[in-house]
């Protein structure tokens, strides 16, 4: 409804700023909490938000944020840095999750989630019901968010909707190769357009279920709009992609044809990942508007137009 | 064997100060956590173990504390707490399992992990691979602590034995009636033997799974010498008592007769437990050594004499 008050956590990252510019566009009156004290990727539509700057995992947020009627919650810890820093993965992850479900019982609103489809461990096609299998403490803090979200709503009546991310890509999604955040399509772009090296860790067989973050707006204010008081869906294409063909892909819209390096597997990478996305088709009408090919290609685009900017 | 390090977190508590007395006695070189400035419960022995005290969620206490093949990680925030301090409760019982994970991988440790049977939600014989249910802060923090233990073991080959506490009960239980927390046992003898109203949650037919303090150690110390990389034991009688039954034989051990009053269930109360042993007597060898009737009966007595010392 427009108007609306919506806050959204982690509102200046890669999905949040789509999300929010979405809202801002629908006419929603949005709030984004964030860690960071730069505008991030929100640079669209940073006059039409009340930016917050306040660590979810501490508390001191929840006096400060006003009521809204509902909290996307998608502030949290990447996947690959959890082995090394469990502790915080912990503290933003599960606690911020908390924060957010103590800020849901004050202000009565119903939340969003993103959770994240990894918890499933190797799988194909996996449903919503079939049983997880956390592999890194990321896992087990969106898990553990998870049933925080059931055990609220069974005591309170606090309402979430969780969505189970596949892997998301495009533009704006950043890389961080020190810290080991290298998500496959940027990555890979982003080195073929710089004439670097190419690394695939393992054999490169190993698969993905791509979801253009172009599509993922779209699905939660779907999910805004769900009757149930606890439920929970995949986002996700359906479709496996084998890391090569994702890489060629790439390599066709950049333009070049280079020959990869191996290196070993990382950490609890998963091998093969694909999620039925059949009940988010049915109960929320959500489904993937745009290709991997289209995608990828946007992707590439708006890469090729940062890096061209940035060594102007 | 004897002589062998140990470090128990939460060892000056009810549970923990039986365990300790027990691995001094039997031995061990004993250091133990705790979050308390007093002995607590562990003035038997307190000259003979190392006490350090810290608090559990932070990281403080990983270069303190000097290595030990085992950790015993009894350390916890109560049950009946945990919708009242949500964050605490992830602090202490999975921020805390956390450093004790990364204190193992330091020192090449084996964990012996208590964690709790409430998270398989209302049941009867429930086995170690059945669905978890949970329902608290708490459960979630435990069974997260549980799903951290195996993705360790996965990632590093951290070994941890996990043991799922039914009802424990005995001597030193503490109560806090204002802070919700009221073990049955301890809660009916303490108030019978002061002549104070009794009150019962709910129509006191709801059921738990019993097992006496003193038979815990024995676990513990089976566990410790367990060959398996990660595993999961229920520490149960098997048996339910219903609430009203127990408080007929704290009556008989008192030697009163009152009618309780009775008040609405707790939240996230549980109507009935119970766990099956099979599997922990067959692969540890471990049964509950004593009955109902004679637990109950030394716990009654245990409180008439604490009680007796603190009024004379």
């Amino acid at each position: 409804m427009v108007g609306e008050d919506v806050l959204v956590t982690g509102g200046t990252g890669f999905i949040g700023s789509h999300v929010v510019e979405e809202l801002v566009d629908r006419g929603y009156s949005v709030t984004v909490l964030t860690h960071s004290h730069s505008r991030g990727n929100l640079w669209n539509v940073i006059d039409q938000v009340k930016l917050i700057v306040a660590d979810i995992s501490r508390t001191a947020w929840l006096s400060e944020v006003p009521r809204a009627r509902t909290v996307i919650h998608l502030a949290c810890n990447q996947r690959s840095f959890s082995f090394r820093r469990p502790q915080r993965d912990v503290s933003v992850n599960l606690m911020g999750s908390v924060n957010v479900l103590e800020y849901a019982r004050k202000h009565d609103a119903r939340i969003i989630f993103s959770s994240n489809s990894g918890i499933y461990g190797a799988c194909v096609q996996a449903k919503e019901d079939d049983p997880v299998n956390c592999s890194t403490p990321y896992d087990v803090d969106k898990y553990s968010a998870e049933l925080m979200m059931r055990a609220y709503k069974d005591q309170y009546g606090i309402k979430s909707t969780v969505l189970r991310f596949a892997t998301i890509y495009g533009p704006r999604q950043r890389i961080n190769e020190k810290k080991g955040w290298m998500p496959v399509v940027a990555t890979f772009a982003a080195n073929l357009l710089l004439g670097r090296p190419i690394t695939i860790f393992g054999d490169g067989l190993q698969t993905r279920d791509l979801v253009f973050v172009k599509d993922v707006p779209d699905a939660l204010l779907r999910a805004m709009h769900y009757s149930a008081e606890f439920d929970i869906f995949n986002l996700s294409s359906g479709r496996e992609m084998k890391i090569v063909e994702i890489f060629e892909l790439v390599s066709r819209f950049v333009g070049v044809k280079v020959r990869p390096a191996h290196a070993p597997s990382s950490p609890g990478d998963i091998r093969r990942m694909s999620y039925s996305n059949e009940k988010i088709r049915r109960e929320l009408g959500w489904k993937p508007r745009t290709s991997p090919e289209e995608g990828i290609r946007l992707t590439v685009d708006a890469i090729r137009q940062e890096l061209g900017q940035e060594h102007r």
